[in-house]
């Protein structure tokens, strides 16, 4: 490997822009090579099984890229595949995932009462909750699946009555009366993380993945001495079917203009 | 083809299955051959390309399973690739979609100012909105995509305050004040429908696929002589993803308990 090399990332569908975007925003000299699987989104209601056969099409695709590291940007696909990914690939690339630096954030910051949403792939996993009480055990995770909230997003509701109703109805449970942080295990939920901190009143910390993944990459990338130093690429935004809803959702997640290009690699 | 052959009926997912209750309904001799393309789903996203590709491959599933007809449940499907299907298999057999019905009984009721909600991909297809105008000159089509209420109603979202508001949201239109008839071009919305009559205080028709479909493919079975008069097997219902989610899902568009069948055709 050489830190010339891109970097590859890819999610069920442009949710993982937000990754991608806190990661060029960290280490703009990366060259970026974004997968957004488009024509099998979205992955929280798939079948574990389907995730990981998609998971390792994909990393194939980004491998044969030339690819130095596979950024898994999606919660759903790093609770499903990332071990399978690991398995199946055998050291021949680095993954990274967005769980493991999230729950290593929150277990540093010595939390204990922990709420989180998430796909309902992601909290059937368990994958959060496992990670967590076996490094703390004591630790209580309250987990729920919000499933309207990523086509609420999508659909450009992520202000108004709508998204509040909508969050209310999600977050005003019991179980999540005594929590100290909120975890927001979804690409799409950084979004609406203003109205999660509002209703909780700011008494609740909200934390997402994005830029503890960013840190992640960076550290292996600096670790294994394959930074890149100057990107002599532009980044590239694949997509498995394109549609002009995706595009301007595509640009809504990523903050800025990109080009998506189709490619159907199945 | 002869009467005991079965009648395949296909869409994006589960909310077909309300198409194919009405089905078994009317004609319960006949055998079903349900496919649910949940490993795709929502087609309402997907380009029109994609939705061709994939009607395509299923109905050569339902072919291989001796069909003496294809149903395509889903007004996504029917708009983006009943044309597609009849030039494909060139009169090899027999297809009935979702739309034509619909259009067919709004023009004999005589209707003329008409409001449509629907899928981004049916709406955008304009597929009402050509068939009511080039036979009804005069007709005035108000259309609008409402991508929140599929999810919403899978997620058992069909009463209560969260579906108001959202149905209130996507009704409360200028575009949709002076309308006669409101139609339900998606197989979901049947599940809604009670809610969407009582925003309009009674004073609209609201107007789905179910029966109108049933009727048509009633009509064509006898015109051509191949009615089951007696049912042989059991109604067999196929995905091509399966979780417990569409499992819960599937029993409430049927209405009563299904099994549903792993497929993965693709």
């Amino acid at each position: 490997m050489t830190g010339a090399q891109p970097i590859g990332i890819f999610d069920s569908g442009i949710g993982g822009l937000t990754i991608a975007h806190a990661i060029n925003k960290m280490l703009p000299q990366e060259h970026l090579i974004y997968f957004g699987d488009t024509a099998h989104l979205p992955y929280g209601e798939k079948s574990s099984d389907a995730i990981k056969y998609y998971s390792i099409k994909i990393s194939k695709f980004l491998i044969e890229q030339q690819c130095k590291m596979v950024v898994i940007a999606c919660n759903t696909a790093s609770a499903a595949a990332y071990e399978t990914l690991l398995d199946f690939y055998d050291g021949k690339i680095i993954f990274v995932n967005v769980v493991d630096p999230l729950v290593d954030k929150v277990i540093q910051n010595g939390y204990e009462r922990i709420g989180l949403i998430g796909t309902k792939a992601t909290v059937n996993s368990q994958v959060y909750k496992n990670k967590i009480k076996s490094k703390v055990q004591k630790a209580q995770v309250e987990q729920l699946a919000t499933p309207l909230l990523v086509p609420m997003i999508e659909e450009g509701y992520y202000k108004g009555q709508v998204s509040e109703l909508i969050i209310k109805e999600y977050l005003d449970r019991p179980e999540f009366k005594n929590i100290e942080v909120m975890l927001l295990a979804c690409t799409h939920y950084p979004l609406i993380k203003d109205y999660i901190i509002q209703f909780f009143d700011g008494n609740v910390e909200v934390m997402d993945s994005m830029d503890v993944t960013a840190l992640e990459v960076q550290r292996i990338l600096n670790e294994q001495n394959i930074l890149n130093h100057k990107r002599q690429y532009a980044n590239k935004f694949y997509v498995s079917d394109y549609t002009e809803g995706f595009d301007e959702t595509a640009q809504m997640f990523y903050g800025k203009h990109i080009d998506l290009v189709t490619n159907s690699i199945w």
